[in-house]
């Protein structure tokens, strides 16, 4: 894989969780959903949680083609996704913009981002900072850290039986920039050229859709029993959603041409494609069968597009995805 | 100036704050603080804030010097310090780090550090995210951000007659770092020796003192009218608690050796010097005169020194410092 090490990165996870969690207990905070999406604290009758999450390599390419707004955006966007996967109401945003130089054009382009993409998720924005640092940024690194309050009873679980939903994505979304761009400066191939009829500024330049309000509807309306946030990992982050009496088995839709046209261009495995993209299904959902129609017209009256995708059945926690390739990945 | 162009931000700084206010007002949420230490949102009866601040180029030192556990510990110290400062109470932090490449070893020093801190400011760890940027990242960047609840009505502004309290620093904290490599770097002078008897690699390391249990007492109880956190910008952060009918004036203890020597070492202007460093003293407090005994106590019991620096008078919004080389500054 190209940019992250995934393993590595593991590791590192479980060595900080078991530190903050002894943490917390030492100081008497009750805290929940650590190593989930977001974790919470317990204040004041209200369940607090922070996520923090940054829109990585894609500014790279973002700045090469003037569309650094995309990165404000995308930052909000992707934090506040996060957020609701665990039933959390998100309430405000602060940003976090490190730059090798001085460069008001791109500040401001990032800042309106973060402001349209809060308007449409509906959070406040509290500001944020903006650290000049010659020395140790190559590029623009834009981070976001969302507040949200966990106002609901949502155990983000699925159960045998459920159906399993699929939520269209508005392309690459923000992860895969790195594999991206190993691929296209392998080939030569410039960020505004045309491939396979394809115009790949405007699908690299494609903001993250805002899953938020959708998901809240759902939550709101008790009609899902797990939400996961297809992100870094792509489908790897079913696992989340899946306990280990059962198993998730998906048939994956043909994805957009974008997508294709990456793995054909990097020779890349099917598997892979799986573990860093979103393969055009942004956000899965799983429900009881008699909430399918439900969900298909709340899915439809946000604007996206709603894939019945396959079934919960008895199994041992494996995430089972038929894809259109002829390959069947397990994860 | 090395590093930072404050003109330029503060040009971003406003434009940034219009944007936001007409956005928060238009999502009718009751948002203050906007320009502040720190914003806070009002939901459900609570205030709160979100506050983020990044460690900066210190990384690049304390990584050479193999103490990138200070790091974590600053980014936590950094931003709990500030959010005191509007009477808020810090209750939980995320970290983010952006690194170059996978570096186990970095990253748990980091997290170390950062759960050090929340253990000494009493706020829960929620988590964090760590991107690794190979493209993005030359050094490591440790960013974190504090939630808290501004529980008081603390105003933080000054009143004639005040007196004026300096709160000793932990020597450089985590600003001032650029100029300091570009004084060392062009006198060829490694962050390991030692020079006029110090000893760099111990001064250059030392963590940013954490002021927030000291400054809830003191706001607790009452006793101080203003609290001001000396950090990026140093002493031009008074203007913030000085409204524009009075004058703070201060008589500048001497610094500590590590500043005279960096002033002396890259010829530096005094004026320059309190514009980038603590000198000293890592906040200054305002309060009535017959408090004083009583704060005195409370900060010597927090382990730090007390300063008496001057008085609040009559005046036009100024700051007036007196240094002890015959220099007055004005901000």
């Amino acid at each position: 894989m190209a940019g992250v090490d995934l393993d590595k990165h593991r590791s590192m996870h479980r060595f900080v969780l078991s530190l903050i969690e002894s943490l917390n207990k030492e100081l008497g905070f009750e805290v929940s959903g650590i190593g989930g999406y977001t974790a919470s604290v317990k204040y004041s009758g209200l369940n607090l949680s922070l996520h923090v999450d940054g829109v990585g390599t894609k500014t790279i390419v973002l700045q090469k083609l003037g569309k650094m707004r995309v990165a404000g955006w995308d930052c909000v966007a992707m934090n506040v996704n996060d957020v609701v996967c665990d039933g959390a109401k998100p309430i405000a945003v602060v940003d976090y913009i490190a730059m090798p130089k001085a460069d008001e054009e791109t500040f401001k382009d990032i800042v309106e981002g973060v402001v349209d993409a809060a308007r449409v998720a509906r959070i406040a924005v509290l500001g944020g900072e903006t650290a000049i640092l010659p020395d140790l940024a190559n590029g623009v690194d834009v981070v976001c850290t969302v507040l949200a309050v966990r106002d609901s009873s949502f155990s983000n679980t699925t159960h045998i039986g459920d159906v399993v939903i699929g939520v269209s994505s508005w392309g690459l979304h923000a992860n895969g920039y790195s594999l991206v761009r190993k691929v296209l400066e392998s080939r030569n191939i410039g960020y505004s050229s045309t491939i396979d009829g394809i115009n790949l500024a405007d699908e690299l330049a494609k903001p993250v859709a805002i899953y938020s309000n959708l998901v809240r509807d759902l939550i709101d309306q008790r009609l899902v029993t797990s939400v996961a946030h297809i992100t870094g990992g792509a489908f790897t982050k079913l696992k989340r959603v899946t306990p280990p009496n059962v198993n998730m088995v998906l048939d994956m839709p043909k994805p957009p041409k974008i997508f294709e046209a990456i793995m054909e261009l990097g020779n890349i495995s099917v598997d892979e494609m799986y573990r860093v993209f979103n393969m055009g299904v942004g956000l899965i959902l799983t429900a009881s069968k008699e909430n399918i129609h439900d969900i298909e017209n709340i899915i439809k009256s946000h604007n996206f597009e709603f894939y019945e995708l396959g079934r919960v059945v008895d199994g041992s926690g494996k995430v089972v995805l038929n894809t259109v390739y002829g390959k069947t990945i397990v994860f």
